[in-house]
């Protein structure tokens, strides 16, 4: 077992095409324990984005903080509070290009590739 | 793709031998969506414990609310902003019995066997 404080992982921009202001921290990755799955925390600052992409890791979200608009299949914003669940395959982003508030958010995803 | 605040998600007691002033939420389980591992939100209020117990499914915990004393091979204490990762068949409890406030985390485990 191990306790971490999620500000001692290492911080790394998001150089998807297309993402603007995007930082992700590897909470519990396979080199930290993940098995099957692993823990990620996402940041992005007012006015940063990321576009609508797909890949067939599905996602499980939980929202720290902010809001931010959903791209994809619906129309939603999601905020502080919010499940957010992304199936397998399924065109989704985030868009805080009009947000004020930092959007932070876990999100758990499947080791598909031995990432 | 869908959004839901946590707290529309059923609050069951967890009835766990021991477990004191424990309450649980499945935020995405199989029924919603989840395929191999599904979110969970717990709480135990100031007072409450969940002892020392050991199973084969790994935990990876985000804690968003309170502290705990964590029990088993470590002597640590989990905060909000911590990251926990309890390995498979480890033994593991959360003691809250002298904290003030709820502490509040998510709990991601693989689904082994069909739940």
């Amino acid at each position: 077992m191990y306790v971490v404080n999620y500000n001692k992982r290492e911080l790394k921009d998001v150089e998807m095409a297309g993402s603007q202001k995007v930082t992700v921290r590897w909470l519990i990755g396979r080199q930290t324990g993940a098995k099957t799955y692993a823990m990620r925390i996402f940041e992005i600052a007012p006015g940063g984005i990321v576009p609508i992409h797909t890949h067939p890791e599905e996602h499980e979200i939980f929202v720290l903080n902010g809001k931010a608009k959903m791209l994809g299949d619906i129309e939603a914003t999601a905020k502080k509070d919010d499940v957010v669940f992304v199936p397998s395959n399924e065109p989704h982003g985030y868009d805080n290009t009009e947000g004020k508030d930092i959007f932070r958010f876990i999100c758990v995803i499947p080791l598909l590739n031995g990432e």
